[in-house]
């Protein structure tokens, strides 16, 4: 059998590491692609010119660029088995990512909980995304649920890892030089700072963008994300391609711009659910809720902790949970992130 | 309330200049993905050679690429409100952009006039894009009809700009350095000069091509261009997205090939109406008109004026208007152009 | 009549050279787009760095990208009056071709033969593609049956070439400096070696790709491939747009990653037959069956022969044809390349 079936639960020992297949070098043409794929307008992202001015030798490819092409990379070795996508913890963006850079992934796992239904278990991985020179541009902690190929296979020693509820914004990592001192606001689009800011600030992004298959197929495949499910509508018994939650992420990021058009580069991943699926057809809207602000060591940076919920429009924005606690239904992503900002 | 909800009809001041947010730094990879959204074919741009034996130094990125990335960047603060986009003038292309180069526009309000029913208006606008040197490349007049906020805000004083019919063709712009005179029609496609076209001719395009909801979203985001009505399926009543009309101007464009290959470069815009809306599934035809014909002073390189009509099956090409004087129904696009042309 | 209507079945004279129009460069912007587009993840068209670990001075444009470029530069002299593209044979990828090239395409008529019909014949031409140095990167010679303008025009001689049933594989070109001596398996993603390939054997590539209306023209329109019938639903009766065969050549080959990863280059094209026609909506497999192995000079390079099947999922992996002798329903695309692979 020479074909890829993926990994199973019972094939994953925590502390080993996975050598994730196929580097990819990123050029300006994935970045034209992305921002046909979304309303991304953030102006670091945007124009090599305002990059400079803030201190950087270019534009940096989108941070979620990089993030979905280290994630496609994981695909084979960790997810072609999973039933679901449970979290994220303990992402950070370490370096700037500029066209030409080539992108390798590693992950270790850092943990294995098999369920009691002896059917599947839970497997955590810390993934690293390096550059050719083997500088860590992305790491981030990622647990799915993983189908057991073989129900009697024994359960192994449960080890769960600890997790931080959020990245200390001590340890986010600003891009060498970033300085927003002489910050454009004009330009970037908003007058709003991160002083304009309050924690627990709530902001409904407005605007809406339904989506297509073709779309969200073109977004899968450029990251080499190779899950069956997106791309075959004979998968699932409904017919229908379950959208990558990375497009959602991406789409919500950009929805995200209005209101948000200063919180320039996310640097933190604090965690995230992804609530329900998107099939094609669906629109989606976006809210954002100010969880926290910090300083950082970069001139006129701030940091600010943001929660990103992409939602359906039959849910109204600002509604997350039911009175039972469960999400509402129409949520579709729960994102807590730090992105830098000018002070 | 930090979201933008754009300018309403009592917002603009003739005399005052729009500083358009986000720049945009374009690159080969916007070129490729504008080769894949329209059959364009014009080998100037298509060719770094074909463009270096026109004395050129490189490829310029399509015409439309960059009114497309100028427009885009006007739409948060002249067309969000906007009802309709009325018209187009004295549009030149001032100098050609190269991949690398990063965009930003400017407006300036040179119109404005309440509509009688005191809930709406006419804006006039005179925008500029600039590359990162300060050089115009690009400037043109667009008028739009925009919503009051509050229709009981007093009507301004009425301006309306005068505005040329076309430009005069000793206005026009060539590109420093064209030249025509070595020019290679086997290469280009096709093997008409500017001397085998007569004015009052009239060449139907010959090809069709049906749009996609994919395709149109993915162009207008390209273009960072964020009218809702674009993207969301829940805007309208109809449950239609409305395609820009850009998307119409390029297809247009590039269908023109066929008959028109040797038109290479788009240099004036001397008029336009969006005749009536397109939605996925329409698929669209072209035909040209030529209105005149000039001399420029670079060598070997004419000026051919041309009225480019887009329209559905539904209307046979070359008919424009109705015996009332009005378009015809299924007339989707009259555009009035000049364009470079070998002698 | 100043559009193309393209060439008639009497329009064809053996011996003649047809001189392709409207030269194409390349950049990164086409790779982004085709990995888009295809689940392409062959790692030395991924990847510089993997390409330069093998050999090479940056990642070569992949191998389908150069033949689709070439063979859309085709279509307007010899395929707009086609009523189908019969075959291919001595197919031969002859110089990688890098983001910044120029393709140029002619190609000589090698072949008439009027259909019995008297309505239509068959052209054979050899097509050759061209970087900007005049060097050959790809040639091909290619069969279709185009329709005749007038039916009365008298029968041309008829002359039949005679083609090899596969490319000798001393004759293959292996890409200057190509050394797959240091191959790093892991990170290609399978550990299979040519010497882990018997001839005949069959490899299911197991993943599935439903196909939208969106992609194959975006696709097809890269290429600047022209056909009406690919783009325009008002072409056919039925309303159908017919997909692009290469479309699903180039679905096949991405497939077949699952199994060949390490086929990393596509370096011969022994024949062809797109068996039968795909639309938006149909679903396409793949499966290929290992046809021959042979040598090369290039240090721990072989060849490998694939016979590279498409289908859709109604008929099941390894079937081709049935006991009639006729290629099985469902079968879309018989497919015989050579390509590189570690020894």
């Amino acid at each position: 059998m020479k074909t890829n079936s993926g990994r199973f639960f019972e094939d994953y020992r925590v502390g080993e590491t996975l050598h994730h297949a196929v580097p990819r070098t990123l050029h300006g043409g994935e970045r034209a692609v992305y921002h046909a794929l979304y309303p991304a307008r953030h102006a670091v992202c945007s124009s090599a010119e305002f990059a400079r001015h803030c201190g950087l030798s270019d534009a940096p490819l989108d941070d979620l660029i990089v993030f979905h092409t280290v994630f496609g990379k994981t695909v084979p070795d960790v997810s072609l088995n999973a039933v679901a996508n449970l979290g994220y913890a303990e992402g950070r963006w370490l370096k700037p990512v500029k066209a030409g850079t080539t992108l390798t992934a590693t992950s270790e796992v850092i943990g294995v909980k098999q369920n009691s239904n002896g059917k599947s278990g839970v497997v955590w991985v810390r993934t690293t995304g390096r550059d050719e020179t083997g500088d860590a541009v992305l790491e981030y902690v990622r647990w799915v649920m993983v189908r057991k190929r073989d129900i009697d296979a024994p359960a192994p020693e449960t080890v769960i890892p600890d997790l931080a509820d959020a990245v200390d914004p001590s340890d986010l990592a600003t891009p060498d030089g970033l300085d927003f001192s002489a910050y454009d606001f004009a330009l970037a689009g908003e007058p709003h700072r991160l002083g304009d800011y309050e924690v627990g600030e709530k902001i409904d992004h407005v605007d809406r963008v339904t989506v297509e298959e073709a779309e969200h197929m073109l977004a899968t495949r450029l990251w080499q994300n190779t899950a069956k499910v997106h791309f075959d509508a004979t998968h699932r018994d409904d017919g229908k391609r379950l959208i990558y939650g990375g497009h959602v992420i991406s789409m919500a990021r950009a929805l995200s711009f209005n209101g948000l058009a200063n919180a320039q580069v996310i640097v933190g991943l604090n965690g995230g659910s992804h609530v329900s699926p998107l099939f094609a057809g669906d629109t989606i809207c976006a809210w954002s809720e100010v969880l926290d602000k910090a300083e950082t060591e970069a001139p006129g940076v701030g940091a600010v902790r943001l929660r990103l919920v992409a939602h359906k429009p039959e849910v109204a924005p600002f509604v997350l949970r039911g009175e039972d606690g469960k999400y509402a239904p129409g949520v579709l992503l729960d994102l807590d992130i730090w992105a830098l900002m000018p002070e």
